[in-house]
C-alpha cells in the first residue's frame, strides 16, 4: 500500500530539482545490469522467466499488469525444498509422536503409532488418510496456536534431514529463491500455496522465503476461540478445516488471495488444479513445475527418474503429458540449475 | 514487498546529490503538517487515534511497531457503512428472491420466502438462522464465483438504499475513511473482517475503502472447482464454510492473516472477540466501538439509542460495560464526528 505513495513524492521532489531525477536515474538503471537468476543455466526455462517478467511489467505491452494484481503462487514441498524421503511437517509428527509416547503406553500396540515408534517404514509408507488424520490429531492439535509455534521453532532448531544431514530449512532451492526475489523485485508478491500445514510454514516461511505469514495458504484444523480465563487463546482441534491440496488449492487461492496468479510453480499431481486455474486468466500467464531428475544432487522420481512410483511428490505420465498439451514449462533440475542448495558450491 | 527497496534508493540518491535531501525533506515534511481527520471533532477518539499511530510509528518510543507488523482490522456493517435498517447483502438477497421467484412458484406459499415477496417485515424481523441459510442458498449458490461477481456488481449500481435514496456504497463514514487513509499513510495495512460475505464485500472493497480482495476476510460458502469442461471454474455451494463473526473473528483473523491485529475497529457484540483478541497483544494497542447514537443524521441504537432491542448490529449494556472495563474508545457519532457521509457537507 505504502509503495503507492513513493513515486508520488518521488516525482514531487523530481519537479523541485533537475539534478535529482539525474541521479535517480542514474542509480536505479545501474541495478538492473546484473543477472538475477544466476542458478539457471540458460535454457527454456529461464528464459521463460525472464520473459514473463519483462512482458507483464512492461507498460507499453498489451499484457501488462498492474503492480497490485502481481501475484505468484508457489507449492513448497518439492518446489522450494526437499520432500523426499518424506515431507519434513511428516518428520516432526513422528518426532511428536515418539515425545509423547511415555503419556500414551497404549500406542505401543496401537497403529498407525505403533509403526512410528517401531521405525517400521513399510507400514508407514502405507498409511491412509485416516492414518495420518489419527497422528495429526495426536500432536498438531490440543494446544494453543502459540505453543504449537513454539513446538515446530523447537524441532526446526535441532532436527536434521536425512542424507544431508542439516537442518530441513537448509534444503530451499537456491534457483527458487532467485526467482521468487526476482518476482518481488518486480512488485510480484509470492505466496506459498501448500498443502501442507498453513501454521507449520508460517512460522519459518518469512525467515527461509521472505514470504510472511499472511502470504502463506495451506491446510489447517480447526481453531477454537477461548477467552475463560480473561486471556483469550485460539487452541488447535482435532478436526480437518481446509486441505488445500490438488482442487482445494484453485480453492484455497480464490479464499485467501482472491485474485487470479499470473505465475504458478508447483511439482506434482497436487498442483495441477494450481496451474490450470492460473492459466484460465487472460493475458500472459507462467505455469511451471520442478522435475526432480537429479539423483546425485538430490532425488530423482517422477517420469524417467529412480522413483517413478513414490507417494511423495507424485509426478505422474498424466502430469507429464498435461504439461506438454498445455504449455507448462517444466524444469529439470538437473539441467536447468547450476546449482540447488545454497550450500552448494 | 517492494516498498523495502524505496527508501536504499532514496538514501543513495540522497549520498549523491544533497541538493535531493533537501527537496524531500522539504516535500515530506510539508505534507506532514494538514490534520489527518479533519471530520473528527477533538476529543478522546481523535485523540486515542492519533496517539496510537505516533506512538507505534516512533522508532524511539519502546510500544515501536516495525512496518511489516502493522495490521489493523475493521469491522464492515455499522463500522464503516450503514447497517440500518438491514444490512446490505439481505437486501441484495431479498432483491435475488424477487428475481428468481419466477423460477420457483411454490415461494408463493413456503416460508422464508413468501415472507420476503410480500414484503412481511414482522416475520423477516423473526428469521432464524436455518431461515437465512435457505435465503442465501437460493441467491448466493449454484453459480460460479465469476458469475456471482457480476451480479452483485449488477446491484450494487442499480438499488438504492431505504431514508436516504442513495447507492449503498454512498452511506459510508467518511471519518472512517479518514482513519483508514491516514493508517496507511502510516504503513498499517486495512483488513476489512466481516461477518458479511468474503466475496460480496470484496467486489466492492478497492473502489469504495481502497481496501483489495486480499485483504477481505468474511464470511463465506463452500466453494468446488470444476474442471469438467476444459474452462476451470469455482462453483458455489449451498453450504457455509465460514462463518466469520463473534469469536470467528478471532479465527479468522489468525486464519487468513496469521498476525494478530494492532488497532481493531467494531460497533456490536459480534465484535468483541476481534477487539479481545487484539487487546490480548503486547505493547500498545487501540480497540475502538462506533457507537450509533446519531439519529438525525444516520439512526441511532444501542444503550442510549432510539432502538435498544435491534437485532441489527446489536451494542449491548453488556459490552458497554466490557468497553468501559478494558479501557477500549466508544466513538459517539454525534459528537465524535462533524460529518458523518461523504455528500454531507
Amino acid at each position: 500500500m505504502q509503495a503507492n505513495h513513493i513515486p508520488v513524492r518521488i516525482s514531487r521532489a523530481c519537479a523541485a530539482t533537475l539534478l535529482l531525477c539525474a541521479a535517480l536515474t542514474t542509480v536505479l538503471s545501474g541495478q538492473a545490469q546484473t543477472d538475477p537468476l544466476p542458478s539457471w543455466n540458460d535454457g527454456t526455462a529461464k528464459q521463460a522467466i525472464v520473459a514473463f517478467v519483462k512482458t507483464t511489467t512492461d507498460e507499453s505491452n498489451p499484457a501488462f499488469v498492474k503492480p497490485a494484481d502481481r501475484i505468484a503462487t508457489f507449492d513448497q514441498d518439492g518446489t522450494l525444498w526437499t520432500e523426499h524421503p518424506l515431507y519434513a511437517q511428516a518428520m516432526f509428527a513422528f518426532a511428536r509422536v515418539g515425545q509423547l509416547a511415555p503419556q500414551h503406553p497404549g500406542w505401543k500396540t496401537t497403529q498407525p503409532f505403533q509403526a512410528v515408534l517401531t521405525g517400521d517404514k513399510a507400514a508407514m509408507g502405507k498409511f491412509t488418510e485416516t492414518d495420518w488424520m489419527q497422528i495429526v490429531g495426536a500432536t498438531h492439535a490440543g494446544m494453543s496456536t502459540a505453543d504449537f509455534e513454539q513446538l515446530v521453532k523447537q524441532w526446526l532448531a535441532t532436527a536434521k534431514a536425512p542424507r544431508f544431514d542439516r537442518p530441513y530449512t537448509d534444503l530451499i532451492y537456491q534457483p527458487m529463491l532467485e526467482v521468487m526475489q526476482y518476482l518481488r523485485a518486480n512488485s510480484y508478491r509470492t505466496y506459498i500455496v501448500t498443502g501442507g500445514g498453513q501454521e507449520f510454514v508460517r512460522v519459518y516461511s518469512e525467515q527461509v522465503y521472505g514470504v510472511p505469514p499472511e502470504q502463506v495458504v495451506g491446510s489447517s484444523i480447526a481453531t477454537k476461540y477461548d477467552n475463560s480465563t480473561g486471556k483469550p487463546v485460539l487452541m488447535r482441534e482435532p478436526k480437518p478445516f481446509f486441505i488445500d491440496d490438488g482442487p482445494g488449492k484453485a480453492v484455497g487461492i480464490n479464499l485467501f488471495i482472491g485474485k487470479r496468479p499470473y505465475a504458478a510453480f508447483g511439482n506434482s499431481g497436487g498442483d495441477a488444479a494450481m496451474l490450470e486455474w492460473t492459466q484460465a486468466g487472460d493475458g500472459k500467464r507462467l505455469m511451471m513445475l520442478v522435475h526432480h531428475d537429479d539423483g546425485v544432487r538430490e532425488y530423482a522420481y517422477g517420469p524417467g527418474g529412480g522413483l517413478p512410483d513414490t507417494r511423495v511428490g507424485t509426478f505422474s505420465e498424466a502430469l507429464m503429458t498435461e504439461a506438454q498439451n498445455d504449455g507448462w514449462v517444466v524444469i529439470s533440475m538437473k539441467n536447468d540449475w547450476n546449482k540447488i542448495f545454497p550450500f552448494d558450491k
